[in-house]
């Protein structure tokens, strides 16, 4: 026989386990489930498209970062994002959408960049988007934030903060100072107050403006207390600023309806600092933060864009949305042990026949489970009965079902909890109900 | 502003509209918890790795077919289908598995062919696998069409017959016959019975065996009756080679398990002309079909063979596995009008605030339904009722909850069941019942 090829992945494609496998699609669905909730439709775009379409609007590091090839007289390229898709898609389909259009899209896609720890070229994306024609209500700025709320209320990865800031607050206000035409630099500079602590940013600052107006924005960017005091705050500043106005009255009215959607206001909080890198952003912008591992940076942002399609269509689409870096988020979270495998089955009844002759016996047990929707796997592997239940041990199973020469004989079953390790005889008719009541 | 790129897919792509993509997703669901409810494991393998991995035992077709580029150094490939991955990550991780691995797989594989009518080049493969660490037990053998039968069932797609064979009884019958030398080129030819029919099946035999070989065969393919006349028949031919004995035994311990599954002997058939192309097949083989529909070919095929990753690894990893093409299956279901997209939505219920001033209690209700399980969606567009009824009316959402000034004035609700056009007043709290119980 010819000589081996070594069994290998690329660098930066995760690929897992079962049991992680099994807790990172836990995740998957918890979020999937909560986007459908709220009337989310599903898209599933194709992993491959035209180069001209699906870089139409990028440029500089998307096109280096870009898998690009050619098959016959194509020039192809795998999506390094889903949100370009659905700007093609809502250009290429907009006779036959429903606007409001909302979708979500939980899909990989791919970016060749120099792998490293915590980086991934492969990674799932788990996005929704709120589309428009030619307008779109304020009251779906809200929607959105409300979404990422019961997300991470489900997951309980401890407390979080959505935090929300209005690009025209930050646009209105520069252009009163005088700082318009900077605007883009002053924006990118607060954004890093976090990470590098407001005097670095004034010292940045004053590289671009006069130290009075570097001033003016550091107090502005200092703005605090509650949210209802940070408006307030906003409105007596006596920016006479229309841009700055709409903003401020934007964000109240986005606050007020996310109060209305039940969620609790202590997981939101304005944030003038945040200005979020894409410069199409042009109202509200969100970023969360789980309050325990601040460390992990921003695990959801989007906000809301004025025009989601231009490169495909004279339409005005604008849209409000939001991203989930699963892949990355999972890693994070594997890697500070936040969560971790409770199993290594999605069976919740493992069936140990004793040897070969209850076989028979056994499968038509598991039929029985099956059929009443308990996910059941059965082992019939010619090993020793301390084997199997080393097995049955090992894959964390929460039933185990012994069927021996006395249980076929007795139309019995014989049934132990593995958590409490309590063992009882039971009728296979019993069985789902002692399952499914977990007693 | 710059010319606008023609926003356009690939041809060969399916990308479908919401109400194709939520009945998509339903037949991808229910067979993604059939899988489950026999206790396989989730995997997820990477859509690109080293084309010396994936194309370690592929030549001929597939290399011509397969998506190949390079990336930095790198000589990469897209998986062209869900075997080879599970191969490698079996040799790969073989230390950290549990055997028998019982996986499944439901995902997107890429295959460059020229795109016709009903061909996909980008396309779902749903893959169920058990693999064992030397040795497997042919019970396993019935576990796989068990899973077959519970999916056709839930789907609905009318009657269905999964048929049988074993590579052994073939194999043998021939090496009886004097004709093992040529077993690949007889089988490849009475694969085709269904095809072209018995006649032109032995006139390609003659040319390939003497007339009487070939009228042997043609005895042999021609077995008929149930399957225990089947196996009496196979039984009594004389045919002496321990191969084939072996084969018919396999068969018929097979069929009993199936029974002791629970499943219906009505939709298995023995069928001794099915071969399966793929010369890796050694034992029990599957093919299933629709019965009303046998134009459409076999939708789910599979087997058993002997070594999954003898290009990666010295270990015997015997398995037995199946396919489902869901693509290509939906594309013909839907081309047939077989099944019918009947939602444009995935929520339960959709909310029409009458205007702006009911927003917020609307909100505040969506909330509510939300929290107990009910998808729910809201409309919050400035149009007038008559248009908001009629975008109910399209999204084929079952309940419409309308709320206006007197609804929040009362804290009541509107609620139109769009079945049947029955409205009543309800209090918030009701509603949950209401579109639980669907009454």
């Amino acid at each position: 026989m010819q000589n081996k090829v070594t069994p290998r992945i690329l660098p930066g494609f995760m690929e897992l386990l079962p049991e992680e496998q099994i807790l990172f699609n836990r995740i998957k669905d918890e979020i999937k489930n909560v986007y459908e909730s709220f009337g989310f439709l599903p898209l599933d775009t194709p992993v491959i498209e035209y180069s001209e379409v699906l870089l139409a609007k990028a440029g500089g590091e998307t096109e280096k970062q870009i898998y690009r090839f050619s098959k016959g007289d194509n020039d192809l390229a795998l999506r390094f994002d889903l949100t370009v898709p659905l700007a093609r898609y809502a250009a290429q389909r907009y006779n036959d959408l429903t606007f409001p259009f909302k979708r979500y899209q939980i899909s990989k896609v791919y970016r060749g960049e120099r792998p490293q720890k915590g980086r991934f070229r492969e990674f799932y994306q788990c996005d929704i988007d709120i589309i428009g024609n030619e307008s779109l209500d304020i009251i779906y700025d809200a929607e959105i934030p409300a979404v990422i709320y019961n997300i991470f209320k489900r997951l309980k990865l401890g407390d979080f903060t959505v935090r929300l800031n209005n690009r025209k607050i930050l646009g209105g206000f520069f252009e009163y100072t005088g700082l318009s035409e900077k605007t883009a630099d002053v924006l990118r500079i607060i954004d890093k107050i976090e990470k590098i602590g407001s005097e670095n940013v004034k010292e940045e600052l004053v590289k671009l403006c006069t130290e009075k107006q570097a001033e003016s924005i550091m107090e502005f960017v200092s703005v605090s207390g509650t949210n209802a005091e940070k408006l307030e705050c906003l409105k007596s500043m006596g920016v006479e600023n229309h841009m700055f106005t709409e903003g401020v009255s934007e964000l109240e009215e986005v606050l007020g309806y996310i109060k209305m959607l039940g969620c609790d206001e202590e997981n939101f909080r304005i944030d003038l600092t945040i200005a979020r890198g894409l410069d199409y952003y042009t109202g509200t912008v969100y970023e969360t933060f789980l309050n325990d591992y601040s460390s992990l940076g921003s695990v959801c942002s989007g906000g809301r864009y004025e025009s989601l399609a231009e490169y495909y269509t004279k339409r005005r689409l604008p849209g409000v949305g939001v991203s989930i870096g699963l892949t990355r988020l999972f890693y994070q979270l594997r890697e500070m042990d936040i969560i971790k495998p409770d199993s290594k089955t999605v069976a919740r009844a493992l069936i140990l026949p004793m040897d070969k002759s209850c076989s028979k016996y056994a499968l038509s047990v598991a039929g029985l489970l099956r059929s009443q929707d308990i996910p059941t796997d059965i082992y019939h592997e010619n090993k020793g009965m301390k084997q199997k239940m080393k097995y049955a041990d090992r894959t964390g199973v929460p039933y185990v079902v012994i069927i021996g020469e006395d249980e076929v004989k007795t139309g019995m079953v014989m049934v132990k909890n593995m958590k409490n390790g309590s063992q009882k005889a039971a009728k296979p008719e019993e069985l789902a109900l002692i399952i499914k009541g977990d007693n």
